[in-house]
């Protein structure tokens, strides 16, 4: 014995059929201990697997084995035997064998569990995060968490072999004007200044491109301070960011796409059964994903397509539909087609559905017993009735729905109910990660709370047709009809990525700005560091930035994000496994040139 | 020409003379324009390399060719062809090619340069930290860079192959009160509360050890808002943490020298001539190191080796040292071997550097035309002066130096004594990287500014002999006597790593922190996260972390961390490139409920 290592020969997951007679030291946490008649069986874990060990009372490893409980972290020596005829457990790899103990030592003891291991219990969140260190020993989160640096690793991996290299940009940096909210850090030599986390390394990556580096990635930490959200921790995230120089938006899709199929082709059996992936992505422009889903992240397992049915119903006798056609030329029906929802009991609960959404209604017609049933196909008549049937390519026990007015009023929820008949009526394929580029962002939108054009994404994209588009443009109408190398990809109704072609240069810059309101000095103290750098020969550049959380979350099959972070703070953003944030001394904010001020003092 | 790309068929560093004939369209920034005799030369640039481009009079790229400047970035169409005989140039993967242009297209001008990008001159660094994108495009600083990541990526991949996996641990943390200053984020949820950057992912990659998963790495950022220094930038830095459970410390040593050997191997001609790299490392106790040394990070390329010759002097004619060893029995008398050092000139010049570091001088003997010259061999005598010649292995034309008193006081001077002298006579052998584990350090000191123990490195460092020996000593002198499982990797005098195995036991954790004059609440209150982990089941664990920077430097050979940095901030923690830190809008500090104070207001 005295060659053994001093806690393991090997892991908990090593000993197979063909270690049988051999002596070995396994060291792990005891998963679970049971007595059979007095004989004890304990199931030693560690991160590699699980271990049957039996101590009976004859072996000097059985007073130890009487004191252990679950969670201690205990030494074993013994002898690896063949698990007797019927015991052996085909679902565990060590499931032919089991260690006959002959002396057991305890590292290290635990205290009645807050929260057990064994098993996958539910118990409260924040009990949870506290002992998060227990919690991450639970099957599936300990695994959740492997998958996902196994995933990641596969990315940049891809990223690697696509001859992209892995840079890694500062986290002390300025605060940025545009976006969501910064945390910041007090500055304590500089008096009163104040370094903020990145929102995302984007000025950096186009400075590196600027700087000559070709093609950049990085695994990137980015921190917004915003309130919760259901899809994003408090704190920090993680993306796959990514930039390269001399591109045009095809290069961008040629290289990104392999890489995106790829990982999701490696990981598409996590959850147990494999699921297809969509290969040549379709190459969605935003105004037909609006016009067809209702949503610029449409979930493309969905068959649904929706279709403008405004003539049908011009001039018919569905005189609410008629009405607000004749008033108002920018209204449009839209239906959106139910295969196999052909009944008043479906029509009806979607209708209430859209009622408890704060919608009036949702108009419908369902085909039965060869005529269009329902109010409006009554008021509208058969003959249009079965027009509108025809161009839907519907058929006897389908039904169609209807939403009416500007479309850029009601094609959320024209989407959203896409997406409601879909669930209800089981159209969704789950068997699928399906994939897609969105293109053709526009460049602008309307702030209508302002009253003025702002930005719709990133003010750092190029608009399509550069700066004679810009100048071209004679109203706020032609302006909003600019499009960008804009783009984001989609899977299964999220967006997963985004990015664009960068604008590289100076003068399109601060024309595209200029008609957001700012001037070329509100430019250059804001993105100073971008523009001085585009005065002295900026590249041609564009890329993108894919949400790991997410695409994580899809892969593994987790629905909450704290299933697939190591250490994430609650929604209320407290830390509860460290204590933060916490109080500090007041020596620390002294030094910081800093006061609290109490929330009842505030002034604003 | 139609099926061209865009921008580029080929990079500025792909052309060979199999390319000759060939039509071809390379993008990229000029790097130099010549004329020679109306013809004009421009050397193209792109990450991937030069290629030199012809204009000639009759062409039609002529017009923009005299148009360009340094920096621009443009696109050029043209025909591959064979240099002329005697132009082609062999430092040049491209060399042997030229591209006569047939059409130029400006993508992108620029101003006039700040600091220029060809060639390798010396501007101020504030100026070249403000246009850092042109910095970085400089041949040394953008293959410093490109070395830099490649060297991290060969540690990811090392750290891979040895089955550790590569966790992403929280950027905002907790304020920990041990250690340098933490940074801190105010939070705005939480009126008054603070969370900080992390100084070390220690806690959390000792919190993933309890939570079972076996061997962490991370390339990890970390943060420390400590006041200027010449080994550190200001703000992050990043090591390569590592963490394994099960270990011993031998554990440690066979995983990761081979890691950190291996990419010294593999980088070591990175400055042009290859160096060899210690295989085998010694293991050199700390207090082995301290007298042979004095030093904890021993420059092991200096073949000089301190010896104690104390009883050569006790007694004897040289009457200061005699009389100091007389009064006090800590008093030490180590000598310093000068190998070629004997001339009196050279010892002269030595005892000037002494006193220039503030001390009395430095007694010497050297040894010539068969006798110990110098006052200090005259009052000892020749007999005794042989003895200490026979001692130290040195010869005729050789010195020797002596420092005396406790050796707790002086050893710092002895090992710069030792460094200048390996210097000034070109001991030190600069064709190797001599790497050393110093081991066995003092788990305590003496702090002698509050008259109390400390610990001398870090507190989470399990005793040799563990809570036995911690309860065992029975005073202070005892206590100081305590070594610790605490290791360093040391190369050419640096310190590169630091690691230790971890005291995952809660009772010698208390203990440990006791001794220090902390109490059990204490700990509590500043590690609650991991002492609480430690209550449920610990394993013994290990690790380290390595300074990247620090190893980056010594393998590209840069003596100036803003060498091997991407976007460094100045030595006043400005980053004068992004403007950071920055004055902050009133609302964004109401947000966060905090006010500045006015230093002149500033109260204490």
């Amino acid at each position: 014995m005295a060659e053994l290592h001093r806690y393991r020969s090997h892991t908990c997951g090593a000993l197979r059929a063909s270690d049988i007679g051999n002596t070995v030291r396994l060291s792990g946490w005891v998963h679970r201990v049971r007595d059979h008649g007095g004989v004890l069986f304990i199931d030693l874990r560690d991160h590699y697997g699980i271990t049957q060990v039996v101590a009976d009372p004859d072996s000097p490893a059985f007073k130890n084995a009487e004191a252990v409980r679950s969670e201690w972290v205990i030494r074993i020596d013994g002898t690896v035997r063949k698990r007797p005829d019927g015991t052996t457990n085909a679902d565990l790899p060590t499931g032919e064998i089991e260690l006959f103990a002959t002396e057991i030592e305890v590292l290290s003891q635990a205290k009645e569990l807050p929260v057990p291991v064994f098993g996958e219990p539910d118990y409260p969140e924040d009990l949870r995060l506290q002992y998060r260190f227990l919690d991450l020993r639970r099957e599936t989160l300990h695994r959740n968490i492997m998958q996902r640096m196994a995933i990641i690793a596969s990315l940049r991996k891809r990223m690697t072999e696509g001859g992209f290299f892995e840079f890694s940009t500062p986290i002390l940096t300025a605060s940025s004007p545009e976006g969501a909210r910064d945390f910041l850090v007090p500055s304590r030599i500089h008096a009163g200044k104040f370094y903020a986390l990145p929102q995302a390394p984007q000025q950096y990556k186009q400075l590196l491109m600027v700087s000559g580096f070709d093609r950049y990635f990085q695994i990137a930490p980015c921190f917004r301070d915003e309130d919760p959200r259901a899809d994003r921790l408090p704190g920090e995230f993680y993306q796959l960011d990514v930039e390269m120089s001399f591109v045009t938006q095809d290069d961008v899709f040629n290289e990104m796409e392999p890489v995106i199929t790829g990982v999701f082709e490696e990981f598409s059996a996590i959850t147990g059964s494999e699921k297809s992936v969509t290969n040549g992505w379709p190459r969605i422009p935003y105004s037909e994903a609006i016009a067809k889903y209702g949503s610029d992240k449409p979930d493309l397992r969905n068959p649904i397509e929706m279709q403008d049915v405004t003539e049908h119903f011009r001039g018919s006798g569905f005189k609410i539909f008629a009405g607000m056609i004749d008033k108002d030329p920018k209204v449009r029906v839209w239906a959106i087609p139910a295969p196999g929802g052909g009944s008043r009991a479906f029509c009806d609960r979607m209708n209430s559905w859209a009622q408890g959404e704060g919608q009036p209604g949702l108009a419908y017609i369902f085909f039965r017993e060869g005529e269009a049933a329902g109010p409006v196909g009554k008021n509208l008549g058969p003959e249009r009735a079965d027009a509108i049937r025809e161009q839907m390519g519907l058929k006897e026990g389908d039904a169609v729905f209807f939403t009416a007015g500007n479309p850029a009023r009601f094609h959320r929820f024209a989407g959203d109910a896409r997406t409601r008949i879909g669930e209800e009526l089981k159209l969704i394929d789950e068997s699928k990660f399906a994939l897609a580029w969105i293109v053709d962002f526009p460049f602008y939108e309307w702030n209508d709370d302002d009253k003025k054009i702002d930005f719709s994404h990133n003010p750092f994209s190029m608009p399509q047709g550069g700066l004679e588009a810009l100048e071209g443009a004679a109203s706020d109408d032609e302006r909003l009809n600019i499009k960008a190398y804009q783009y984001d990809i989609v899977c299964n109704g999220f967006e997963i990525a985004s990015g664009s072609i960068r604008n590289h240069r100076p003068d399109t810059m601060v024309k595209a700005f200029e008609i957001t309101g700012l001037t070329q000095a509100d430019v250059e103290a804001r993105f100073g560091g971008l523009y001085r750098a585009f005065q002295y020969g900026a590249p041609p550049h564009g890329g993108m930035a894919a949400g790991i959380d997410r695409i994580v979350m899809l892969l593994v099959g987790a629905k909450n994000l704290r299933e697939i972070s190591l250490f994430p703070m609650n929604q209320q953003a407290n830390d509860l496994l460290m204590g933060a944030p916490s109080d500090v001394a007041p020596k620390q904010l002294r030094e910081l040139h800093i006061r609290v001020v109490a929330p009842e003092k505030q002034q604003s």
